[in-house]
């Protein structure tokens, strides 16, 4: 068996008394280190976010954990069948996807979520930069392996979208919308972007990578000043900090129940949801693809994903690319 | 500037004398060392594979080059205008596929060319073994970043089948045909075969590989007593060695030709071509698609790639994958 680090038997001693309280008497001898060490360990221990205080004649006293993102915290009892089958937790990754893909291309399995705490390289679609401070989002990807033809795959972009949607609601009540084809907005604002990536030949998936970036609890000040669109996150819109933990739990499980949906049932379900989802069904919408203009009411999804415009002439375009705005 | 190898002078030297003699002491001057390191120099030439013969009193004669692929050499006057714009050569890979999607995710330009004397583990389709012994065939892949929606990528196959049968035909004087969805028959055993891999996000494809195994000059004895289907190589069909060199060129300039045709026209004359190739074009044919099996007239290729049979019943079916047989 592997000997815990210091740092684990430390905090498993706090987990094991009721009032917090540990001597530093008792670490030196659970460790077999010196005082003087413990007292190191302490120091790391708050420079990593712990709230350790230090009370004369009774010892140290954990008051507070940082909400880390550990794959212990986040897997135990946790209800999924696929997703997560697998967790690494990064205290910083160049981007999650890449990471996610790296894996995926030596043979990772099916269900392995990559999530990092910060990203240096934080990746929008069409390679724009996606901001990613560390401690306040976040920032996660998973490994699929579906077994369908490549044309299917990019549906799965939907599948995310209805999934950050629900986990959204159920920690905050709020109840956001999502913008064709891969935002989800609360108040009109941007509070989470989706990129899905895959690698595949001719008639076979190898994998899709489902990068899911959630503004959690990030603050207006760490906002660019030149973002494209108005942005915001669950602590700005509702008023409250979010766990990241309860939150990247809820987003894992709503990911893997509508991915069982999917496996069985096919995108219907999901693009039906999605549909639902979105402001814009049902309202006139001007797509500018790649120049060219596009005018109409939005009528949903094709089976292709696709966004179903009816122009005035009563035609109906299906739009694969494109920005999509309310007329 | 770069000094050249030892090796490169002296088939530079040999090169620059007109009845192919170069003095053991010429060599000696030019590269400064004494005429043992020589003499150890042309043994390593001739392990190489060059026939270099010693005359007394007038020196080496450098009587046949090996076959081998050399950038410099396949780029010397190649008339592509994207495709070759970079060539790697390797003695030996992995995979070409696998080195050219690694180059693809850290940013290689367009038109990148990766080809490798033998492969450790060369793949065919649905990660089966595609056998790659050194010296005699050609293995080569074709980064390529085409500006269309990832689901319009997988045509490309159809590309390389149609510059495959060309180049044979261009080398050989023999007509090959194609089998759907990613093979290339003589006299109806398998000859080439492809394998396109592709990275995309939702609306962007990061790059396609174009993978080419060509059997040119293996012998019956080299083909594992295993293979799933019957196997050939041009030398074994045209009764003479296939020059790799002249080939790979005559390949490379028509991935260029059609490339250019794909980007102006679309696929359109691309499927044209390969439905000219196919020898089941207008004949029944048994489908099995993943142990569904459809029976009928194959009529072409749809827009989107799918294969076309007419059933008895007069219904047109789409196929995007499974095995095709002559009925």
């Amino acid at each position: 068996m592997k000997t815990p680090a210091p740092r684990e038997t430390i905090l498993s001693l706090f987990r094991q008394t009721p009032d917090g309280f540990v001597s530093g008497e008792r670490i030196s001898d659970e460790l077999g280190v010196s005082r003087t060490a413990v007292w190191k360990h302490i120091r790391n221990l708050r420079q990593a976010g712990y709230q350790i205080e230090a009370i004369p004649s009774r010892g140290y006293q954990l008051q507070q954990s940082p909400d880390v993102l550990m794959p212990e915290a986040i897997q135990s009892g946790l209800e999924c069948q696929l997703v997560g089958s697998r967790i690494i937790s990064l205290d910083e990754a160049d981007s999650t996807n890449l990471q996610a893909c790296r894996l995926g291309d030596e043979g990772a399995d099916d269900g392995l979520v990559v999530i990092a705490d910060r990203q240096s390289s934080g990746k929008g679609r069409m390679g724009r930069q996606w901001e990613s401070p560390g401690g306040v989002n976040l920032y996660a990807s998973i490994l699929l392996r579906p077994p369908v033809l490549p044309f299917e795959a990019p549906k799965l972009t939907f599948l995310s979208a209805v999934a950050v949607c629900r986990a959204i609601k159920n920690c905050t009540g709020l109840q956001p919308t999502v913008k064709w084809p891969n935002d989800i907005l609360l108040n009109g604002a941007k509070v989470a972007g989706l990129l899905n990536e895959m690698s595949s030949e001719t008639d076979q998936v190898h994998y899709v990578v489902l990068g899911i970036g959630v503004n959690l609890n990030m603050r207006a000040e760490q906002f660019p000043d030149d973002l494209r669109y108005p942005a915001t996150s669950l602590a700005i819109a509702s008023g409250k900090a979010v766990s990241r933990l309860a939150f990247t739990r809820s987003l894992l499980q709503e990911l893997d129940a509508l991915y069982q949906v999917y496996l069985e049932e096919g995108s219907a379900p999901i693009f039906t949801a999605w549909t639902e989802l979105c402001e814009l069904t049902g309202k006139r919408v001007q797509v500018d693809c790649n120049n060219l203009l596009i005018e109409g009411k939005m009528v949903g999804l094709g089976g292709d994903g696709a966004l179903l415009v009816r122009t005035s002439a009563g035609k109906i375009e299906s739009i694969y690319a494109g920005d999509v705005l309310p007329l």
